[in-house]
């Protein structure tokens, strides 16, 4: 491959390591919430039926959404996962540090690289939509910052049926981010039946596929806090205002802590779960019989 | 992989046999019905224009479930597989004791730990979607006990079209289940063309969304005993009462031993029926000519 | 594996060749069959919002259909292609038997297994779902002699638009049949990018289900003679009578033929149509340059 | 493989060098766009419920167009693929020009060939849907000329939000050209995580097809000029005119080159930004740390 320009030593010793991982990083996520992103403004802004209300979209619909984030996980690990291991996720990167021994040092970098591609991400997919934004908010007669149909192409917010509580939402992010972790734990361990021939992303993307089956109405499935803070801050800056944090009146700005602390809860329980389970089970069978019983 | 604590002798030994297995059934049924009841909770009650009774949804809907409930039965797969044979499933235990050599001694752990693992797995199911499911049925007018689309969440009941007989149901569950065990047997045949790689688990749980595509409706294919009869029990337990067991009026209370009998049997049809076409050539084929044939 | 009986030696070398290979043809093509026939009974007859004719079912149920016979493949392929090959379509075997060295002899043998593969599984279908069927033309109030929505459970007639004309069905039949057989020519070619580890019977599959995303709505996308005429005996058995063969006053009697010469003509057309553009230059090229080139 | 004809010498000297490799890209063309531009037929003209304008078919009938588009990838990748590497794109082949040393004298004579096979597909797509076509057009009361609905079965236009302006649909088409070209680069990538047993063209068929989920409805993705140029020949000359060229009125007509101009921007893009930010570092990290830091 052609070199775009020779990189001086610094640059090159940077690149190498950390450096290289936190690059890889950056376009992971950026990758990942591209593609998901931009299905959202496909299925709530795009397509010639959707002018109209979050409350009325179907299942069909909401198809379009689980099949745009699954393959933007997919395509975000194949990008990444050379390099960096393709953590692409904040919950993913604390939960490898606390059970899968992850350096510690190397904890903030992986979140900061992560944060930075969600939000080129959301520039890009704003950049691309503003048109079909602009005609949905008109058609709706809804000014930017009231329209949480756009605001949901980027950023996630609970449904009615939690009733304005957090522990629901909150409950929902750390199921969905255990399972997330939990599977992504089965699918890399070479013990178990970890899938060969690098078709390990395709199903990790899968997983998250599933989880937009399951839970995803419930509060937008972030299962990751920069998919859902990177956007959030890109949405603030541009006009959503308190839809994303919380400005005068409005519930839906103080729930933006949810889906960090959420994910980051639930990424760590999925990895004991799985360790207690399976794990644990297979690092004693590989162990040979003598050497190990305490006597 | 760190240890979360040093285990006893005793609780060594457990765990390096049976008691290994049986942990990883556990969690790889809960793995399976978890999202697979799931996506039947975001198909009947957790999408905006799903508020509303069963009888309404459509085509769209269906395909939520069934893709569900397929990734369901492949990440349970993956997570069990490389201990227990990731069953998963009674009927599968049962099929592989019949005709596949599975020790007799262990079907009763594999079936109790299966059991345990889809109880648990609609026990959380409960928590997270409890507020969507209060939601559905206030809008729809009706009591938990006479909610039956909320019911169907966690467990099966007949169509309207089988008008109360028990044969449809019956021969609708055998036929599934015989499908279902009957393409395991192809999938790891390794005489046959089982996909290696470590890619078996993804198509074994392609099979179930197939069955949900040509089967499904009838009579909700649950093709499996404890997917079904876990969270019966629980949803008995939290207020559907008639719907899950024989009570005062309800004629789906009888119905609990369909989903039971049916796999179970048919699971064993669709093992001998895969030998008597299939295996037994295969047996014959791999053997040299002259040292078999009666003479 | 268990022996279910002892075979005499006669039966033993029956299985050993072409009679093995049979059974495995049966098994495949009723696998197909099952799956694929199946899915339309979900999709017109047994969802709830299925009760009504099928000129009004949309794009959702259409997935459905194209899921159930794309995966009815990709299962028929596993269980029967350790064996035979499993062709499991007489178009497939016809074009083998001229372009690919497929004994000529094993012809009919072939096609007579497919046939009965789907005769049978049309007979299961019909098992399962009859009460299903029975509903479905009481609410439209049509005798089943007059219910095309539940004839096309089984077998295929051609659309409206075509107005009668044969040849537009005619040529659609031999398009799509040539799609699969040049594509399954290329994907069973190790010369080419053949899929490794025992995948390809998943892609092949998956063929079936993107022609019926681009040609299926013309006629039922048949593109096997088996699928297609297996079952349309079995209705004509069981009262669709002038719907399946000629009668009375019946047009779609008469259109039974398309789905057989149509696939039996496009097949061979689509292997050719491969070798001339891809196949013969791959032979060129695996040959050393000197030794070939006529002088 | 039995040989349609001998070959003369200069024939097959074409055959082993860039000849057979413009005959691959040409099959594989012709396989990508008959099953595109076939399934946009299905979701517009040949479903039943399809007969109506394009401004009201909804998400399931997006569905329907991308899986068909990203099968046509898979397929006319495996078709063409061990001749030529299946660029069937002429985006692609400019990238790999610019950023992967394809050779330069070979770029126009695979721009040709993807352009014939493109052409011909629509033809023969024409062939078959010409009565689907007609009949969609007398029961919405429009001349041909005038049907943007039959018109989008072959070639691309920008939705109505961006109000004829062309920066939005040249935007979209570099990013989405910018998404292929980049994505296939990690695919192909053997230092990254390029999955092998030769399954690297089914993902990136699924490539295609996340694109027509995140950016599709805005200008019908065609993020490939071969793809859009061949089919909007074939309906200039078949009567759309206006509709594929400029010509009196028009808007649509002066439309044509975007589809052309922005993927072959786009695509050289989508290579520089993988290797600035993994490509690279891949090559750093694949040197000697003493054999290269400039002193």
């Amino acid at each position: 491959m052609a070199e775009v320009a020779a990189p001086s030593r610094s640059h090159w010793r940077f690149r190498r390591g950390l450096g290289g991982e936190a690059l890889a990083e950056v376009l992971g996520t950026f990758t990942l919430v591209l593609l998901g992103c931009g299905s959202v403004a496909v299925a709530v802004a795009a397509l010639p039926e959707s002018g109209r209300q979050a409350a009325e979209f179907g299942a069909a619909n909401w198809l379009i959404i689980i099949w745009g984030w699954g393959f933007g996980v997919v395509f975000g690990v194949y990008v990444a996962g050379g390099i960096s291991g393709a953590h692409i996720n904040p919950a993913v990167t604390l939960a490898f540090a606390v059970r899968r021994s992850f350096p510690w040092y190397k904890v903030v970098p992986y979140w900061l690289a992560q944060f930075i591609g969600a939000f080129l991400a959301a520039a890009l997919v704003y950049a691309v939509y503003v048109p079909a934004i602009e005609a949905f908010n008109a058609s709706a007669g809804l000014p930017r910052s009231e329209s949480l149909s756009t605001f949901s192409i980027f950023a996630t917010y609970p449904a009615d049926y939690f009733g304005g509580s957090w522990w629901g939402p909150l409950l929902d992010q750390i199921v969905g981010t255990a399972v997330l972790v939990g599977l992504i734990c089965a699918l890399i361990d070479k013990r178990n039946m970890a899938p060969a021939s690098n078709i390990g992303p395709f199903l990790i993307g899968m997983v998250v596929t599933v989880i937009g089956l399951t839970f995803g109405p419930n509060a937008g499935y972030a299962i990751n806090p920069a998919r859902d803070f990177g956007p959030r801050v890109w949405t603030y800056l541009t006009g959503w205002g308190d839809l994303a944090f919380p400005g005068s009146h409005e519930w839906f700005g103080f729930y933006f802590w949810i889906p960090i602390v959420g994910p980051l809860v639930g990424g760590v329980i999925g990895a004991v779960v799985y360790d207690l389970f399976i794990g644990q089970v297979l690092t004693e069978r590989s162990e040979p019989e003598t050497g190990r019983v305490p006597e």
